[in-house]
Formats: C-alpha cells, structure tokens, sequence
C-alpha cells in the first residue's frame, strides 16, 4: 500500500479540477473542497461510449453548487488517421479492452491536450492550480500518467503563461484503492460516481473498468453502493 | 541580426509542421522539405478572422502536392470566460492591436494546446518531429514563445507517449526579418503567404500584422510581393 501524500502547501485560492465523474476524479474534487479551495469542474466529452460519466458530474456538480463546464472536444478526433487500426503490425489484439485495446485506440498525446486546456481555464478563471486523478495504477499502461510526465507538465505550465499555474496529482503515486479508502474516510458516496465502459443503465460488473472499480471496493472490505447489471453483478456478491 | 542556427543534425524521417498560412510557417515548412522530410502539414481553425491565411495553406499544400489537415478548435473558444473583457481592470486598451489588445483577447495557453494537438498528429502518424515557426519577435508578447518554454515543451514530448516526438522550432531566436532573408535566399515565392489580419480580398498595409511584414521586406531591401489594398499600401512604395 502507498502512503497518502499530505495535501500540498502551496498559497493556491482557486483550482480548475478535471472531473470526469469516475472514483478517481470524484476523490480529488471532494479532496480540492476539503482544502477549502474553491473548485471549477472541467469535464471533457470526446464522445465516450460510457457518457453516463458525464451525467454523473453534472449532477454532482450541480449538487455541489459547483461551476462545471463539459468541453466539446470531439472534433480532436478528426486529427486521428485511424488506418493504425488495419495496420497488420497494429491489429486489435486480443485480450482485456482496459490494457491492450486501450493503447491501440487511445488518442495519442490525450494527457497533455487535456491538460493543456486544463491550463488554458485556469489562467482564464485566475486559478492557480489544476486537480488532476492520474494514479499509480495508471503508470504501466500510459506514459502520460508517470510521475516525470506530470512533473515535467508543471514546468511547462509554470512558464506558459503570464500567470504561473500549478499541477497538482495528489494521487499520482497511490493504487485505486488507496484514493477509495481516503475517500470512504472522509465519508463520500460512491454511488455518485460512474465507472462502466458500457453505456448501458445499469454498470455491466464485467468491464475491465468495473472490474478494476469491484476489487478495490473489495480491498477496502466494502461493498460498492452502485446499482450493477443483475446478470453480471458477480463481483459484488 | 541574430544569425540562423544549423539544421538540426537529427534523425527525423517524417515531420508535422505547425502551418498557418503566414510567412513564418511558409518558411519554415520550405526549411523542412529541403531537409528531405515528408512533410505533413497541420493548421488550425479557432475561427480567425483572417481565414485568407487558411486558404492560402489550402493553396500552397496542393500546389506541393502536401498532406494537410485542418483541424477545428473552434469550440476551444467555448472554454474561455469572456468576461475579462468586461473587467474594468482588464479593460480592453488603446494601442496597436498586435500587442496590448491581442495580449487581453487572445486565449490563455494557445501554444501549449496547439502543440499538444500537433504532437498527437505526430504519434499517429509515426512522425519523429513538430516543427513550428516561433520566433525571436514574439518573446516580449508571449511567454509561451519563449525559448524556455520550446524547451521544456520539448522534454515533455519526449516522454508523453510511447514514441518521443521532437519539437523544432528553427528561428526560435531569429528576427522575421532574418527569416525573410533565408526563405528569399530559398528562392520561395511570398506571393503564396498571408499576413493581414483584416479579412478583406487585399492585405490592409496598415494593420500591425501587415506593418510588421513590411519592415520584414524593407529590412531585406525587398518589395513585398504581395498585392496590397491600393489607398493603404503606403509602406511599400
């Protein structure tokens, strides 16, 4: 288990959060109020199949009486040739959509242009800082998830702009269970996140996703409160 | 004068140039061709006023029998709070509108965001290097024209994906007017380059962007080219 990092002590008033409306995004929110900063949410739609995330952080937000905004970003998409796709040497493989799959049809670079427009918000607002829920699980599959990537991402956007701003990835270096067990600590419902690749009504339980979301619940000895798919809830019981 | 650095003795097969129509990118797009690359050329529509500059890529890419994509970042817009504009302390100033106006309108992190989306195309495609044209003129307006930010942008896209994508940004420390000076040395036709700011059939000759590529071609001893708007074209007769 990787030891929580104490929150930071910067001078920070103001922090653009990326809220994607998943555990790991919704634990940083809570965390950025809990300091006592007030929080923009910046959600990005790139024309997920699971939109259900979406919906989730509107209505969290809205709960919360926070400014949230959804980015539209699904023309980047256009910048992708996606002949890579009927490349022989980059064929879909087989295997668990979460690892293999995800790095075949992942838009490159998806970190940074998130980030970027992260930074773009934040010295619009004069916030000076942005939340962002890269974990450690997340470092073997993505190298824009990796501890030298996002300190080389704070560099860049302390010179960027007239107005220095600040990354902050309080969970960088812990495991998906870990960031559950803090939020369970400060007492947050996880029934207000969603996690499901699918874009069904009700989480299919068998997802790489939810799977992943199911065995840190069950690290943490709690059952998760989400409603899943009655076929497929085997992890659950 | 500042003197033009060599070309970079890197392996790089394949380029993204960073593109807009405007004589800074011509060149450096000429520069990248004459040092073998397969040039895949990149521009990006955020609903410039002056779309001529976007035509004219259009024009000089299929003349070149170029690949090129236009990428529309229009709804980035959507991102920025305008209300600064409103905000007696960030009310809009007199002056030239390249400098004091452009630096209260323009949005926050632009470079950072465009080389995020080019560094994409770049890994998509295989391609080892982003070229774009800042250069030495625009330091004092933005700090994300700084040779500080080139480089640490440069380190971030080394690590960010699985491919390390180069950033080039050859007249980073050279005056437009030195850049003039080797493109004509070139042999490139400046006809085939758009500068005016204002969105009209002929370059206005008064707009800052204008004077600026003026004093580029006077410094050289040169006359523009281009065809100006009769009653303005004062500066180049």
């Amino acid at each position: 288990m990787s030891s929580i990092p104490p929150v930071a002590a910067d001078k920070a008033t103001t922090t653009v959060v990326i809220y994607s409306g998943g555990m790991d995004s919704f634990t940083v929110l809570h965390r950025a109020l809990s300091e006592g900063l007030t929080v923009h949410a910046l959600s990005f739609d790139y024309g997920q199949r699971h939109a259900r995330e979406l919906d989730t952080a509107r209505q969290v937000c809205a709960s919360l009486g926070l400014p949230h905004q959804v980015v539209d970003i699904r023309a980047i998409h256009g910048l992708i040739d996606n002949s890579a796709l009927t490349d022989p040497e980059q064929a879909m493989p087989e295997g668990d959509y979460d690892t293999d799959n995800l790095r075949a049809t992942v838009v490159p670079n998806r970190n940074m242009i998130l980030l970027s427009l992260a930074i773009a918000k934040a010295v619009n607002i004069g916030a000076e800082r942005v939340d962002y829920g890269a974990h450690g699980g997340d470092h073997v599959l993505y190298p824009d998830c990796r501890p030298e990537f996002v300190e080389a991402m704070n560099h860049v956007a302390g010179i960027a702009n007239f107005e220095p701003v600040q990354l902050h990835a309080p969970y960088l270096t812990v495991s998906k269970a870990d960031i559950l067990r803090e939020g369970l600590a400060m007492g947050l419902d996880y029934r207000h996140t969603w996690t499901c690749y699918e874009g069904r009504e009700l989480a299919c339980g068998v997802c790489g996703s939810c799977r992943e979301r199911l065995a840190a619940f069950a690290a943490n000895g709690v059952t998760d409160p989400l409603a899943y798919s009655v076929d497929n809830a085997a992890g659950q019981r």
